[in-house]
């Protein structure tokens, strides 16, 4: 298509408003048009880009078997109430009435749809295994949109769901889906995607992998094991935390600690590691507002998701008033009194002589035990991995902590939905069983975003050839110059009869903003046309990444490009 | 793929709820599944038919220059207030409200997305024309969804909108999308498809045709000529009537009419021909229920949809009362004293001698006359054109009115949107202009279902080749006997290896049942291996129409099966 007719601006600064290079390309090449926060139309470019990833991911779907259907956007509530989930989730589903009253969602997942489409169908053993998946929208009343298409309410989804009578049958099926999403990276252009364990989250369900493309802009944070291959999100990667400084058990000491309110105020007050002390961090219980109180060792953090998934209850942290009963800097396990639930980490398990909070304003204890000072408790592993932590997998202090934006996922569901939902097949014992489900998720749009937020440079995104916009970017310099446009029209139309995909720039304007425009469009090839060359017969022939620009007869022009676009990942 | 792994049940049972045949035939088929009203899932076999329609439709949009783009499916309810459409439409526009109470809406047609797209990249009048087109979810409130994929709330349409600096070019496109869509439905297997001239409803703008496939089980009255090649839906047909018993002037009498509370009861107590009467129908305006009085020839109905246009106002049928002054039944324009709204349908022009009713119960008037008895009085068109009515084309009374299903529609604009939302370019003479725009619409869902409803049998659809979900449907009557299977199997390989769409039934089902699924998937091809034929080294090839079955050696099956693909539509 000629650049001229299509829609969307271009333009050379940065929005203020872009905190992310995506982002910020994605508006400079017309690429996005914002409509509300965390809602976005498609210009043509992105559209192209995005039928593209679909084909890709509709190829190897297919490939393992997966049947496209198609599920609403709009489901009843009552389906919602069936899983559980219209009551269980957030804010996060948008809920509204029909004319008649009728309680309806928006999709933002299609569990229960999925079992309502084959409830009545899989009714046998022998219908056994499928898996069904859709490209559709879906709609996420996130509270915080951010980063152009990375974190958005509207998107669009590619959701599979399989159906299966063993556990077995599914982690097979798993692992044919995880092979899959790599082929699907790999095609789209972006190799390095590394699948990493995941927190199951809302999902239910045990085993589940996101697929996480390794970036500064991410936001998630993943613990990656430099001497093994164990990956995972920092959600569900164990804390593993040796007793580095082992004391001898000392006497419990009540000390006066005036303003010292951080951990490492005390240590500092009281010349003590951080490793010796132990740190109260205090939540309230969103339903009720009920203290929670995490004791962690002096030197680590919560992880909020671990804490909230051993709670099963969603927490925000606390703000601490007068006569709760809590003194904020001071709060210890030592003679706490009051009703508040109490989580210790494991990291305090077999811990001597440690400096905690006395619960008296301006006090703290030394010499505290665990095991002499409060007895037999339950520990749980609710802190947070560290850069350099223990390897959960091989042991060795070699994890490194990365941000990637999380491109996939895959859970093995179990029987949580087919259970609610009592879908039950005849097994070939005679038996009424649930089938154990798995799904799995890719976001187009954010799969495009983060695409360009890793192949990109100043001036703009170098798409992979895969899901480029077009394969060719022709540009005409000098429209004016009619044997220059007879040339450039020529062969315009040669490539497109030989099957290329071409963008042609035949506008009048100056070549700075001609190859501005390209990089903006990201084609793998550019061929440029101008007066200069063509006076030796030549045309300029240049990849998008800069790194290869040379010249062509004018005759081999397409044979050339073609060769460059073979070079082109 | 294989039958046996095909998601979806087929069953032999019209469902009792099902008033068409496409809808039966789509739900015995195993096409859709019922998830709330007017709300369907689709099974893979149905979703690969819409794909194919999809395609068809996409490469005739890109024919006629449109450029694919993606609107969100939620919009905020702000830009619907842009166009004023946030108020002036009603409940079929869903509401709510996210997390942070911003209102927002559903997109039930993407105007407002559209301008809001383009309207700050097309400030200059050297970027028109273009279109813009989606292929997207919608979401209808209806109140009253019915025939299945006929009439939904959710549903996946295909809209585009055209942007143009005058109306002349707008016109020209508009004729370019009218051929294409005649394309897109002769591609689609239904050529019959005719357009029709429509009422623009609350689209705005001024002409506007709808693409009307004729069938008994349609929902749309189209009056079509029997002599010239006017075509109109029955709310923009023209009713023309010619004052057939001419009667000379008479006195004007009051005449005691008792229980003569119709126009058919009046006309025999008086022995008055109906065309010589004067009806009155009363309707209340929704917005205050104020009476609104329409008078027309008592021959004729009143068009609901005219006479809302003429109003601007909402209507519904009137309760009357008493004490609201009008005595039901006997309502007559002489002497009638109130706050109503009264219209004079143009079938009352210059017409004498009539009976009307007397506002007195149990009265009417004889030798009623509008012109001498009421005076001047402006007319308006609000009643129905007849069957056997007068073409408002060519005059002849010519009219036969059938019933169609829309399965598109397009309409010429104007500037209602670009106006109210203030998107305006700069023109070549300097001036700022507002574009005028044209847009068209296919649902996507319906016009498989509109296919299904004139391309079937008894047994099941007729598919046409071009949106098939298989071109070939491939049975192996009696899997267990290996020689049997042996040839089938290879059968399978070869067709697909040929290119050809195959779905293999190789279920160890009778062949009734298999015959029966066949005819309920609708391939237009359907090999059949036996251990009879096969014993001739034969295959039966017969089109889902029944009208060829023949064997074919089957070492030619797949030539023979695609020379009978070849025939079929």
């Amino acid at each position: 298509m000629k650049l001229a007719n299509m829609i969307g601006d271009r333009f050379k600064e940065r929005p203020a408003d872009c905190i992310i290079d995506s982002h910020a390309l994605m508006v400079r090449g017309g690429y996005i048009k914002h409509v509300a926060n965390g809602i976005y139309s498609q210009y043509p470019i992105l559209k192209r880009i995005t039928a593209k990833i679909e084909r890709i991911i509709r190829e190897e779907m297919d490939a393992v078997d997966g049947q496209e259907v198609l599920f609403p956007v709009v489901l009843p509530g009552s389906l919602w109430e069936e899983s559980g989930r219209f009551t269980s989730v957030g804010r996060e589903l948008a809920r509204f009435s029909d004319r008649n009253g009728s309680s309806l969602v928006l999709g933002m997942t299609h569990e229960e749809a999925a079992v309502q489409l084959v409830r009545d169908y899989a009714n046998s053993y022998s219908k056994y295994p499928f898996m069904i998946y859709q490209i559709q929208t879906k709609f996420r009343d996130e509270a915080r949109p951010r980063a152009g298409l990375i974190r958005v309410r509207e998107f669009t989804m590619k959701d599979a769901y399989s159906f299966h009578t063993s556990r077995e049958d599914l982690e097979n099926y798993y692992y044919r889906v995880y092979k899959a999403y790599e082929r699907i990276f790999e095609r789209a252009g972006i190799p390095e995607v590394a699948a990493v364990q995941s927190d199951s989250g809302m999902m239910g369900g045990s085993i589940s992998h996101e697929f996480m493309l390794l970036t500064p802009a991410g936001e998630d944070s993943i613990a990656i094991c430099r001497e093994c291959d164990y990956k995972a999100n920092m959600e569900a990667a164990e804390c593993i935390v040796e007793n580095v400084n082992r004391l001898a058990m000392g006497e419990l000491t009540l000390v006066r600690t005036p303003g010292t309110k951080t951990i490492d105020e005390v240590g500092a007050f009281l010349n003590c590691p951080v490793e010796n002390t132990c740190k109260a961090v205090i939540y309230q219980r969103n339903r009720d507002d009920k203290y929670v109180i995490a004791f962690t060792r002096g030197d680590l953090d919560i992880n909020e998701t671990k804490l909230t998934n051993l709670l099963k209850e969603d927490i925000h942290a606390a703000e601490i008033c007068e006569g709760c009963g809590l003194i904020a800097g001071y709060t210890g396990p030592y003679k706490l009194e009051g009703d508040y639930t109490v989580i210790y980490d494991r990291s305090l398990k077999n811990i001597d002589n440690l400096v905690c909070g006395a619960n008296i304003e301006g006090y703290h204890y030394t010499g505290f035990s665990m095991s002499r000072d409060i007895g037999d408790v339950e520990y749980a592993d609710v802190s947070k991995i560290k850069d350099n932590g223990i390897c959960p997998n091989c042991r060795k202090p070699a994890i490194s902590i990365s941000r990637g934006i999380e491109v996939g996922n895959i859970f093995q569901l179990g029987t949580k939905y087919t259970k609610a939902m009592d879908m039950r097949y005849l097994d070939k014992d005679g038996q009424l069983k649930y089938p154990v489900m798995g799904c799995y998720g890719i976001g187009v749009g954010r799969l495009a975003a983060a695409v360009c937020e890793v192949r990109h440079d100043e001036y703009g995104p170098i798409w992979p050839k895969s899901i480029a916009p077009w394969q060719v970017h022709l540009c005409c310099i000098r429209v004016d110059d009619p044997g220059v446009r007879t040339a450039a029209d020529a062969l315009y139309d040669k490539l497109q009869e030989e099957g290329l995909e071409v963008i042609y720039d035949d506008r009048d304007v100056r070549p700075g903003v001609m190859f501005s425009d390209a990089d903006l469009i990201g084609a793998p090839v550019r061929i440029t046309v101008s007066p200069k060359n063509l006076a030796r017969s030549c045309v300029e022939i240049s990849s998008r990444d800069k790194s290869v620009n040379t010249m062509a007869d004018i005759e081999s022009a397409v044979p050339a490009a073609r060769e460059l676009l073979k070079k082109c990942t």
